[in-house]
């Protein structure tokens, strides 16, 4: 055995469901003997100076020294003119990729079996750029801005993304037969980066296309790489394939290392307290985490025992089929890890 | 028995594999004593005056006296600026809703079961306007236009045909959380026109949620209404739940009774003029013509020997899961309507 220097994590517990899920995490963690240490931070909206909406200072100093976060859900505010808080820090932390793996769980039955592909979604601008007008009255357009740079990043992020996990081909998903020019520039880019990328096989998808052939046979898909709002339909449509939200890891990947790997299901107010959560997302997520952290055999452990105990179907949360508690489920994948030592 | 007047009606038989599947309804209708007379045209565009591709005046005068047709597969154009005669179409004759009943067909199966439901897509603006703009170079936007007439009428489209077809309930599909002008005023138009119809119920959903519920359990939707773009991506998903475009019906609607059907899969060249071809999409779309012309008892013995023929699965064609040729299969159904009299 060796000595490994602890590192610091954002963590970020959000609202309903989320501080259940993430002491879950932290539990599991512990038993894992993750060499990881949790800065908690609230990410509430404030209004800063001039009125915007920003995120709280501790939050953002937190992340800024930490470079790696990991969110739970955060309750959508309802306030007009306030912007989604999970936007705001793929923002502010120039979070350009959106990475989904959607891999069948074995045990976790639904009408789908070797599902394993990645949605890989541009996650700052296009549809999302949040440019609006009024051009007349009961005349209103929306801006879906796509730009060279942005496109070519998010290409060799998924190129890159595809050879560090042995996988072999991306598709390109677009509507450039109606959006010739900015679906367009984003195809054109992915065949640009595609050249540099020979061992790679890269085809490209009408995006109606894909989502019938997603649901007849999923398993012909690898990687996906797409503009913004196309990855926020296909994404939760392959989640769905696999079992939902409840089950499905993401990560919000910026430059130079910098990620907040976040649960996206929603707060679950209802059962919010009540020990009834499923931390699997969370859990899931944060293995995510330690890979891109380079802590693969942490990763590997935790992974294992979370998918063993829902293989072994003797200990789940009421949503995956059983009838646990988010302690019990969580204390099953602890001693789980604990036996492989 | 009483005498119909016979009704004309244009048919564009389209490419590839349009001409046999076209000849296929034919004889069908024939066989149903429907009261149809075919007017054939060719929709191959031509450039009018000022270079601006149209169609062909034949086509549209023939549109415009019969106000009815049904059309086969188009060949995608790879002329650049040449557009896709199918958004052409739309656009010429104003064909604002397009609707794609998806239903379950017995005896072909697919992974779901007692799906029922129909896509109602907004079919002229949205992120179809066509208008794009290159900023300054490597940044380009595409203009998504919604405008309240547009909304308010497939709104009040979708809630008729709800009420006309005996369903129960219309959801509102949108991303009024990012695009809160747009889609905040498609939905705005949804909820005024919701309160004239009291007895369907109204729901409003994400479109993401919407694509993530409805592979884990598509029963549950009825009537759903949305953007352009949102149908379009939708309506494939929701066919491929039933077994694709090879079975899946679609209308075009305008109005005063001006209407289009179509079959919306491909021309397939690879076995065009091979009798090989499955007619079902271009049969069930002539289906739905004929409940909109009001002629509702040959649509239903056209409709059923059709179901009787794929659940008997004797004479099938080869994406079907059969051995049979299209003529075959088109026998089968003939000599079955013939029984029926
Ligand atoms: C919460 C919402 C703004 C977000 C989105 O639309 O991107 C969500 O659906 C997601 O996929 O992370
Ligand atoms: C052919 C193409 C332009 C069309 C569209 O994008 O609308 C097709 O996918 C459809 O759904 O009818």
């Amino acid at each position: 055995s060796f000595t490994q220097s602890v590192q610091t994590v954002t963590l970020i517990p959000g609202d309903g469901i989320g501080p259940e899920i993430s002491t879950a995490v932290m539990k599991i963690f512990e038993a894992a003997k993750a060499p990881i240490q949790w800065e908690e931070r609230s990410v509430t909206a404030i209004k800063g100076p001039g009125g915007r909406w920003m995120i709280p200072p501790e939050a953002k100093d937190s992340m800024d020294n930490n470079k790696i976060g990991l969110k739970g859900p955060l309750k959508t505010p309802i306030a007009a003119g306030h912007p989604s808080m999970n936007l705001l820090l793929r923002k502010t932390f120039d979070l350009y990729a959106n990475v989904r793996p959607c891999v069948s769980i074995e045990g976790y039955k639904t009408p789908y079996n070797d599902v394993n592909l990645v949605t890989i979604r541009e996650n700052t601008e296009g549809e999302y750029s949040g440019i609006e007008h009024v051009i007349v009255d009961g005349v209103v357009q929306s801006i879906k801005l796509i730009t060279e740079d942005a496109s070519k990043r998010i290409a060799e992020y998924a190129f890159e993304y595809a050879r560090n996990n042995q996988r072999t081909s991306v598709t390109a998903v677009h509507k450039a037969n109606i959006m010739r020019m900015s679906d367009g520039l984003f195809l054109r880019k992915c065949r640009e980066v595609a050249e540099n990328f020979k061992d790679i096989k890269f085809t490209e998808m009408y995006l109606d296309t894909v989502c019938l052939n997603m649901v007849q046979d999923p398993t012909h898909f690898d990687v996906l790489v797409m503009p913004n709002l196309y990855g926020d339909i296909l994404s939760d449509l392959c989640a769905g394939l696999i079992g939902g939200l409840g089950v499905t890891p993401s990560g919000n990947i910026g430059a130079n290392g910098v990620a907040i790997f976040e649960s996206v299901h929603g707060t679950a107010p209802d059962i919010a307290g009540k020990d009834l959560a499923n931390p699997t997302a969370l859990l899931l997520s944060a293995v995510m985490m330690l890979r891109h952290m380079g802590l693969h055999g942490h990763a590997k452990k935790i992974e294992s025992a979370c998918f063993d105990t829902i293989r072994d179907k003797k200990v789940l949360t009421k949503d995956l089929g059983g009838n646990s508690k988010c302690s019990e489920f969580t204390g099953e994948i602890c001693s789980r890890v604990q036996d492989m030592d």
